[in-house]
């Protein structure tokens, strides 16, 4: 039989095993300055040698930065632990899944995290990873009423510096319907953003950088299934899913975040569209310019606005314009961009054909006149309405 | 004061949450056979639907493969996650490098792990995410001369089969004495592997397709460096390291790993050569075939053994060939590739040129004759000798 001071050991030993046990996820302590000193503790030094290569200017800055990430699943996940790898200063996480073992074929979410909110699982993990970067998660969806009011509020208050806008907004979502509801916010609030996407077949991907105003926006040539309004839900079928691999979901993170580099901290060149197509590794790249008729009426105000800005903007003199986003002018392999749906659908959705640059090929065409008797309205379904039309129809009701 | 009771009370509890704590780790079970239900639970059900989607054949056949990953860093690590997430069958891992905090701007390792070997680190966190791959892990350098003969008795017979060689070998090291390595024992094995790197700069990287024989091999067209002989070790300097982004890497091991999975499991383009320009977001692609005068003796006999091969084929009647590789014979944007050494010692390496495809540059040329007094030899090092006469030097010595 043991005794007192025997027992009394093995409590403070086990107490003591138990502390280092549960300690074991958080090591790394609070970096109050980033350093450039080439020492193996030093978690920015790979970082801060971008500065000596002359490919930034300023590292540092990356702290003054927010990046809302919506959607945390196969891309949005791994856009966040990049993000927070860099040493963002403030990632804003939405999300409202939980981790399920299905996710496990793509990068970031661990099977002992199942059953976990995504955003509180990925808070998790990335406070471990790099403790310096401040955290706001939501575990709601973005296209209820209420929750799209308080989403309009983060996006326009919840910079790093308080009270400001983010700085970026990555549209990390599978469906088009929470797509359009980040297009109608950004349109409001003019509020520059990259969306991105991954095909039910998993095998492409892309990324598109939206400047309301200043490029096409969403809803100026919308995916067909927006267009003839409907409803996404009718599409899906029990006991099937989409195919999707780890490395599409990355490549298409890694542009993503690649892009969002380069913008925020203003080296090479932000590209507006890239494409992935992972059987032929073929990479289309366009620019969009928007459509006055978008059928938002905010983005057409933001393509006032931005025509406004513009003429104010001092004329450059001799030095010629350079494009920013090159146009594949050529398309050696004759690749079309070519929609997954039947002949029917299209014909229905049938309309003028826009202009555009050689090679490239229309998928849809907006639609003549509409042919759907679906009157069901969303946040993001804005056909001629603005948002404060929609909320007094909500408050009359 | 406790009573004894109390006491042992309290160690049996301590002792239950310290398994509990121990364990929080290891969650998912063993799954015997791969299945295609759409449920929460399941880890390749969106790997399976690859099959409805008319992408993949036979998903299952994945667990019949071995990956040789040599180099768990930046890219192999995440190229070791993704073949893991993805059910591969058996995975080797091959490192001799520590986790450092300055290795926390690459996904996948995390700061807890600092000071445990990558390999160790790797395979516990893999093992977590699927229990279902067979792990080999190799702590040790590739490139010394007792270690050089057990890598090349792995991958000749370290298969999931017993005593077969693996399917493909992936290079994700940092240096080219490793790559040299890699390269003198796939030229003798006639195995197939894939080239990986990223820039010093952080900004580009690529991925190259190597098959013995059929292929250009990093010998045929070596860097300036390896035409040389300059010892690599000589060119850096202290206090100045590498810069490097999580996107580029987590870009450069998706398209390892995507061609990878294109090969395995036949589907898509496999890419013979893949870059990445991240500033331009420009993708060159071309097939390099190999160099008759090639210093590795063991490529020119893969060589000779191809063409045997070939000409035993059964010549196909009617049917135009087609080319695999899509070549980019145009450069619309006129860029090139560019050498990052200067003009004196390209003049100094300067030799005849080869034929390209237009729009392509040269960005050094075979050195006409060797001007260094570099004799100092390493595995990888193979001008001129096999590896016959290194063993028997070494064993003279």
């Amino acid at each position: 039989m043991a005794s007192i001071e025997d027992l009394q050991k093995k409590v403070k030993q086990l107490e003591e095993e138990l502390e280092k046990s549960r300690q074991s996820g958080a090591v790394r302590t609070k970096i109050s300055q980033m350093s450039s000193e080439v020492v193996d503790s030093n978690p920015y030094s790979r970082l801060m040698a971008l500065k000596r290569m002359g490919i930034v200017d300023d590292y540092e800055k990356i702290r003054d930065y927010t990046v809302a990430v919506v959607g945390v699943g196969g891309v949005g996940s791994v856009a966040a632990e990049m993000l927070t790898r860099c040493g963002i200063g403030k990632l804003l996480l939405f999300d409202y899944d939980k981790v399920e073992l299905a996710n496990m074929n793509r990068l970031f979410y661990q099977p002992n995290q199942a059953g976990m909110s995504k955003v509180e699982a990925a808070e998790k993990t990335l406070r471990e990873i790099n403790p310096d970067v401040i955290f706001e998660i939501y575990n709601y969806n973005i296209t209820t009423m209420d929750n799209f009011q308080h989403f309009m509020d983060r996006i326009s208050h919840g910079g790093i510096t308080d009270g400001k806008p983010v700085d970026l907004v990555l549209s990390c979502v599978d469906n088009f319907e929470a797509r359009m509801t980040i297009n109608t916010a950004c349109n409001e609030l003019g509020q520059s953003w990259i969306e991105s996407g991954v095909s039910e077949n998993a095998v492409s991907g892309h990324i598109q950088f939206i400047v309301p105003g200043d490029t096409s926006c969403f809803a100026c040539a919308p995916p067909l299934v927006v267009a003839t309004h409907t409803d996404e839900k009718t599409l899906k079928r029990e006991g099937v899913c989409a195919a999707s691999l780890p490395t599409t979901m990355a490549i298409v993170a890694g542009f993503l975040i690649q892009n969002t580099l380069k913008y925020l901290l203003k080296f090479g060149n932000v590209t507006y569209y890239l494409g992935y197509n992972a059987l032929q590794d073929f990479f289309p790249m366009m620019a969009m310019k928007p459509n006055p008729e978008c059928d938002d009426c905010n983005c057409r105000k933001q393509q006032e606005e931005f025509k406004k800005r513009e003429a104010l903007k001092p004329k450059p003199e001799v030095v010629e314009e350079v494009e920013t986003a090159p146009l594949h002018d050529e398309n050696p392999f004759e690749i079309e961009i070519v929609s997954e749906t039947t002949e029917e659908e299209l014909k229905q959705a049938e309309g003028e054909k826009p202009q555009l640059t050689e090679g490239v090929t229309v998928a849809y065409t907006k639609p003549a006149k509409s042919s759907t008797n679906d009157t069901s309205e969303t946040v993001g379904d804005v056909s001629g309405q603005s948002l404060d039309d929609l909320m007094k129809q909500m408050q009359s009701l």
